[in-house]
């Protein structure tokens, strides 16, 4: 699921205008969150990206810590605003702190164009050490929230994004190592699997986030080695008796 | 290596009152760095601490980062000004963020105790969400350097820790955990072991790192089946043939 809306530039203007006139008392400055959201659909790994405004712009979903909110607690809020869903595995993995992380973002620049001359401070131009978080959901549950500044919410191909703002084509680099390692010690595939799955579909979920092929036997006989799956009972239901097993994950061991 | 030092009141009030005059300007708000350095030294696993002033109270190694620096030169910044160290291997492992990290610190109560009614807002009062780094280092070659606040800097081992101010007793036992998992996966130990050692040696290592007990016929199959280890040859000066094989690590794979 995604949506498109239609937002005209006074909105715009008014919705950013107002924002930055209060985030200063909402937040703490200099530290935001962002968050790499994986899916797994048509055998892809895909990453949910949201465009900025009416520019040709996408950003990681992130947003802000409130000057009474636990780090982990405003991650999780983000993550269920920006996409309607409770339960979600979410793992802090790496803190982005270059100085020029920004730089190219361009960021002054959309919003000046958008706002016109900021009378006051510009909270966007601020320098933020972004702490990053990755996210496995399920993106056929995913109900994406419409938001002030955002007027696209869509996957991407992981190995097709587009040029994103600030540093977060970096960050999802990261984020992607993170998960082919914690793919393989913490298990933690099966947040990004129906609950029952063939053998074949698990792989094709391994050669997406490793993006390579695995032989048949070698990938079968690793998994089974783990004591991690269940085989399901054939149903006899008719069906061609040559219909492959289904398995699921013993455990969340999350 | 330590140091212990005598600073009379006198002086760390006029310290204290000098740094949180001058760290507004100076520092990013709201963001430190704490760093875990670990070495390996009488077959224990040690973490180095530093006492506050005058105070019962120690706390990792940490500073803050300039408003014009990179977050990772900060880190490394910080660790060679505790350290003396250059070409130190550093970590990034975790950032924490509750915004009660700091309650039950007395920071507020040590900082006035010392240095009387604070006219201006205390720097060291705000909320402060720390990225945290581990790093490996000799011991034997660490070179403390005396600092304003502190007095004592001081080699404790990991499984005999005092009562650490914020929340940083926490931090230690996440890095270890860190550090356990890098040590089998990325094969980090080499950075605590002299250049050459024994087989016996580096299992005193991991034992200290996983906090139990391995099987030495099991533990030297696993590192030899690594292919990470070079033996070297026996020189006959004399010694007992006896003497064990003494290995080196390949390659620094960091």
């Amino acid at each position: 699921m995604s949506y498109l809306k239609n937002i005209s530039d006074k909105e715009l203007k008014k919705g950013i205008t107002q924002f930055m006139e209060t985030a200063p008392d909402i937040y703490m400055p200099g530290v935001s969150v962002d968050t790499v959201i994986f899916g797994f659909n048509n055998d892809k790994l895909k990453v949910l990206l949201l465009r900025f405004g009416n520019t040709p712009y996408f950003v990681l979903p992130g947003g802000y810590i409130s000057k009474e909110e636990n780090l982990d607690d405003a991650a999780m809020r983000i993550l269920q605003e920006r996409t309607g869903l409770q339960n979600i595995y979410l793992e802090q993995f790496y803190t982005s702190g270059n100085v020029n992380r920004s730089h190219g973002a361009l960021t002054k620049e959309i919003v000046e164009k958008i706002v016109g001359t900021i009378p006051h401070s510009n909270w966007f131009e601020q320098r933020f050490i972004s702490v990053c978080y990755y996210a496995l959901v399920d993106d056929t549950k995913v109900n994406p929230q419409p938001e002030p500044f955002f007027t696209e919410f869509k996957w991407f191909d992981v190995t097709k994004l587009p040029q994103l703002l600030y540093d977060h084509n970096l960050i999802i680099k990261k984020a992607l190592s993170r998960l082919q390692a914690d793919l393989d010690e913490k298990l933690v595939g099966f947040n990004l699997m129906s609950e029952t799955f063939t053998m074949a579909h698990l792989q094709k979920l391994y050669e997406a986030v490793h993006q390579k092929k695995f032989v048949r036997t070698n990938f079968q006989r690793k998994m089974l080695s783990l004591n991690a799956l269940e085989r399901l009972e054939k149903h006899y239901s008719g069906k061609s008796h040559k219909a492959p097993y289904l398995y699921k994950f013993l455990k969340a061991n999350n």
